[in-house]
């Protein structure tokens, strides 16, 4: 064996230890509180790739899409068949293009109230609040709702949160906390949104 | 109107000013070359929210699993039998399972060689180079046949490139390159890998 094989044996052994020891500390089963937040592409994606992965297992699965809602979606197009899919989706445009506070109160509390039925629901192993983050900062809806909801959920069930400028005390409450940090967005260097890949 | 109605009505009418206006700007309309690299949670499930995506809209789509192809997967039982999506899966299990260098490298150049099917053929509307940062940092693939194949595909085809540590002319090249950092991850506080979530 050359020296570089030894050294690359020895590199991956000393790798598969660690992750070996991660692995059997790693015990406990329930489900999870998943925050993807940052502003960086990559967030409302992460979710829906874990629906897709959930679903693929014939797990039940909410959606509640608090902002794109309107607009046009490939991965909601090619889920949305799928029985074990329930997506709920707020009945206003982007909230810049209302700018009108109390119809996108109203609008985010009656698709918040889909929200709690799934929270309420154990035969719903994931839900996804797609973001959800801009309703607290809008102050739409408030932390303390929300995390009791949270928090009272069934044990099993897994909840993902995306947004930019999660609140402090989802982050704390999390389990897994992503921040997607844009290093370059082809956006802001005049490349035209593109349909099946950003939306 | 109250003041709090009429802040919030001018900071949204800003925002949309703000968007608006980049939406004006993005006239360029091409594939793109995105890359998903840090090392939080969310990587290789962007990439198959954006396949998802994409194959909502019927294009056609292949990915190249890199590592975890062996692992058991939601997300590719959820979508194989989409007839517009060809998946490709290196022949060995994560690396440091089998700890040879020489059966690894010639699995890589294996599934390098469907990768590089895809990546000449303008059919294919997008490729996901899962994991395929390991392969360059572990030197089984090298940089330069990496970036010629990207630079030479067809224009309107779109690639993903997931993993930690990109290499830095990857990141150069790219369109879109978000850094998806941990923050905080269950598996380092005990919590098991959930299936449908994890994978």
């Amino acid at each position: 064996m050359s020296d570089r094989d030894t050294r690359h044996k020895q590199s991956m052994q000393k790798l598969k230890a660690h992750v070996d020891k991660k692995v059997a500390k790693a015990q406990e089963q329930r489900g999870l509180l998943l925050v993807f937040t940052g502003n960086g592409k990559g967030k409302t994606t992460a979710a829906w790739g874990t629906v897709t992965r959930a679903l693929g297992y014939g797990y039940k699965v909410g959606v509640v899409q608090f902002i794109k809602g309107l607009w046009e979606c490939g991965e909601r197009e090619r889920l949305i068949d799928d029985a074990n899919l329930d997506v709920q989706i707020m009945a206003t445009g982007f909230t810049w293009d209302t700018q009108n506070r109390d119809t996108d109160t109203a609008a985010c509390l009656a698709v918040w109230h889909e929200a709690k039925r799934m929270l309420a629901d154990s035969s719903v192993y994931l839900v996804v609040l797609d973001e959800i983050t801009y309703m607290l900062k809008f102050g739409y809806l408030d932390i303390v709702t929300v995390k009791q909801a949270l928090q009272n959920r069934p044990a099993e069930q897994t909840v993902i949160v995306t947004g930019r400028n999660a609140h402090r005390e989802l982050i704390d409450m999390a389990d897994t906390v992503t921040e997607m940090q844009e290093v370059r967005h082809a956006f802001n260097h005049g490349v035209q949104a593109r349909r099946g890949i950003d939306y």
